[in-house]
């Protein structure tokens, strides 16, 4: 299986991502609030491009949430903070998410063959589907205005260090994935304190969302597999990682 | 003190490098050789873009060092085996080296204030070189084939983690830093090990060339910081470290 690590939005080509499994990565906050979401029950999530599509996109029942500038978009129910996609705002219910780069993430990997959404809190979960969908691996890191970020590249090197003990001398890595393997074993015993320091950490800090940087920073806590089907992000049913795999 | 990391030629901008301190670093082999070559008591080295060029520049006591597809061209006296680089081959003598990335990396280099070589040998060096200098720095990294490589990640992560312990908090690292500076931490006591296993590493070693990287992978056995001085690579002396330091 060879795995290839994309540093950030603005490197992805289409050759890397076709016929394998593609991993999006948005840790600061994108694809943590999606695992958020669906761990709370959450129906689905609608990644939409823009603020217009999501409130176009937005059905009765649905939830708006996203950022503009790391801020809650006005008149949404939800920004883009995991910790506010609770059971009570958002169990049973589809959500409409757009955010900045999170969303544009989902729809470059469109090439790929599945795309599945990780985030630290389900590194390891998306690692077990991807080994046993058996595919090549694409890890998209979403990254911050098309260049790469710290937080991105530690939950791929968490993926990708997944991947190299669940697939054994199988896996071919990159050189980018090694580097990231490395950085994420060498923060492995304490995530939180390198995340905070990095510059989105720092960003979200500075405007009091440092709950949600300590939120995202917890590794491996939730099994949801976010996986795109029909354009909408749902849990991947346990079982069928069991069935492929 | 702000401190860039360039991962690969293709991403050089003049920007982060214009009145900046630039560390050149191509371990699998240029600065491995252009250190090992000073450190033999070369008089200088003269990195050539073209095999041409390299065969006009020469002067008539000059060395004519190089490769292409990492192999030795056919009438020159030396590859680029940093092993080649011994007392007995180069010492009192300037080498005319070309290779493929080294070379392209250094002209690459151009805008920066300074241009230093840095390999794992010398990665300390450099660092304390630099922080004496009190630029900011853009670590450019040559790659392969225009792409990040591991082994000039790894060197960078060794200067990074270095120049963070010698400014402290004045340290405003990328974020690539960060996670290469991490990279380097993990494999600090075992650095031979991910170099084989990488794709250079692995390349070499298929045509031959292992002890090459084994002897690149030793980490901070050399002081010398080659400077580049009117085109030449010239030892840094010692006492103009501690000068400007």
């Amino acid at each position: 299986m060879r795995i290839d690590v994309i540093p950030s939005l603005s490197e992805v080509r289409s050759e890397l991502l076709a016929g394998r499994t593609a991993i999006v990565i948005d840790v600061l906050r994108a694809t943590t609030t999606i695992v958020s979401a669906l761990e709370s029950g959450s129906a689905g999530v609608l990644a939409a491009e823009s603020v217009q599509q999501a409130v176009m996109l937005r059905g009765k029942r649905d939830v708006l949430g996203g950022e503009r500038r790391c801020r809650r978009i006005p008149g949404f129910d939800l920004g883009n903070s995991p910790l506010e996609y609770t059971p009570e705002a958002v169990g049973g219910r589809r959500v409409v998410l757009t955010t900045t780069n999170g969303t544009r993430a989902m729809q470059k990997a469109a090439p790929a063959d599945r795309i599945v959404a990780a985030a630290l809190l389900n590194g390891e979960a998306c690692a077990r589907a991807a080994a046993g969908w058996k595919r090549d691996v694409a890890l998209l890191c979403a990254g911050t205005a098309g260049a790469f970020c710290f937080e991105d590249g530690l939950c791929a090197g968490l993926v990708v260090s997944a991947l190299q003990r669940l697939c054994g001398g199988t896996a071919l890595v990159c050189d980018l994935g090694r580097s990231l393997a490395a950085c994420y074993e060498r923060h492995a015993d304490d995530p939180a304190t390198p995340l905070a320091a990095c510059d989105s950490g720092r960003r979200l800090s500075s405007i009091g969302c440092e709950t949600d940087v300590a939120f995202a920073a917890r590794v491996n806590v939730s099994d949801v597999v976010p996986l795109l089907k029909d354009g909408i992000l749902v849990p991947l049913a346990p079982a069928r990682v069991h069935l492929s795999s």
